[in-house]
């Protein structure tokens, strides 16, 4: 990434970044560190801006998921996250809904605090390896047997990559689900503007102060630029350069990498 | 259904039928017969109506079927059911393409003569148990790998009914994928107009003097309409009252059943 360009950075008083393909990549072994990433981390919180992270991770809890990213070398508190689990559980509590839940095993604790009893709604997550037939053939009579379905969606991904390669997200069940059932998703996570909100209030930083950094050209980048932000995609993760050439989003800039976007940052501050 | 507005069908020479819905509700059981459809089936062939089916049934090799309708009452041969699977291997040799096959264990022989080393495309059909997270997620790397992803649905159906309540067809699967990859279908079966001329070219009959009968408000109703035939919809199979309310499409009449709906042709014969 060239420094020309890059004069907004000196208004930047705080960072939102993107976890899975960020800070790591994601496997059935824990994940590996993307290199630098951990430095750039301690890099930002000893330079005084403020840092968040905001994820649309649904296969645990965050508990469990601050735990992973500790044991990988990065200094992060379950304070410091935003994840859609919390946010639908709102959402639910708000409207009284009771959610079948469609999502990862290790997800359903986030919801133990929500009355799951005869449902009115379905919630899906990325339930990975849960994503069979029949659970999702559950999911399907629920909501077409429903006067008026409703179906909200932990994200809307359409995939993302892990060590061992590229991963359908939950994006791909919720068009399967949408389809099949003629309704329309309500997304909790990243893009929501909703979600990107409540993220920015957790940051402390209105939005023209604030810089997104993620790798999903659409969740990340023009969910953050439609919040009013600036938005950098870095070129680790599921980052392809295809993305260069998306339609309808441009980022701010990209960069190699996390620490590279740390690095410019940090220099123009 | 009254009998006014029926004078058409003083000019049907053929009919085309739907099968899951029509003639039988499917299920793990084997299925049950729709009450009165063996009966109009043999009706219909003593009257001289020529007469062929038109399904999308991707479960199970056409041999097969043809040998469960029998054990269920229904007199058909091979020779008289247009399905997507044979359709598929004209398409793929046409064109040289060697599909990686995400369907159903029991259909896989209809594709014995296709060369399937090295995949350039993905065939999707009716896989059913097959459509697990990692058999999709394989189907998804194979297109996302490809320079230009070529994916073939057999069928675009939402759901169909067995005997146990409705079940998530092909057509949601598809979407997954088509979004996941950002990718549009190429669907082999109805509602695709050229598949609805194949059935029409082994009725043969020309579209104006043929019917077709089906559960399915799109798939058989609109896709044979738009082929420039009649299509009555069966208050049977995945009939939904919802149905009668569709934005696009409206059946040139409907019938409780099967078997009303020969009586009234006949009649107007």
């Amino acid at each position: 990434a060239a420094m020309a360009g890059w004069g907004w950075a000196r208004t930047v008083r705080g960072l939102l970044l993107d976890v899975s393909g960020v800070l790591y990549d994601g496997g059935a072994d824990g994940g590996v560190p993307i290199a630098g990433s951990a430095e750039a981390l301690r890099r930002i919180k000893a330079s005084g801006l403020k840092l968040h992270l905001c994820t649309n991770e649904t296969q645990e809890t965050r508990e469990n998921f601050v735990g992973k990213l500790h044991a990988l070398g990065f200094d992060v508190s379950v304070a410091e996250v935003t994840a859609p689990a919390p946010a639908a559980c709102r959402l639910l509590k708000e409207r009284g809904l009771r959610p079948h839940l469609l999502v990862h095993n290790d997800l359903i604790p986030e919801f133990a605090d929500v009355d799951k009893t005869n449902p009115n709604c379905v919630v899906l997550g990325d339930a990975a390896e849960n994503f069979t037939y029949a659970n999702l053939n559950e999911a399907f009579r629920l909501l077409i047997g429903m006067e008026k379905p409703v179906l909200i969606s932990l994200g809307k991904g359409r995939y993302y990559k892990e060590t061992d390669g590229l991963k359908l997200d939950v994006g791909a069940y919720m068009k399967a689900l949408e389809y099949a059932c003629d309704v329309q998703a309500e997304v909790v996570g990243k893009p929501a503007k909703r979600f990107f909100e409540a993220a920015l209030a957790e940051l402390g930083v209105p939005p023209e102060q604030a810089v997104m950094i993620g790798d999903d050209i659409e969740n990340d980048v023009g969910g953050a630029q439609r919040c009013g932000m600036r938005a950098l995609q870095v070129r680790t993760g599921k980052y392809r350069p295809s993305d260069e050439n998306h339609p309808k989003v441009k980022p701010d800039a990209y960069v190699n990498n996390l620490a590279e976007a740390v690095d410019i940052i940090l220099q123009q501050q």
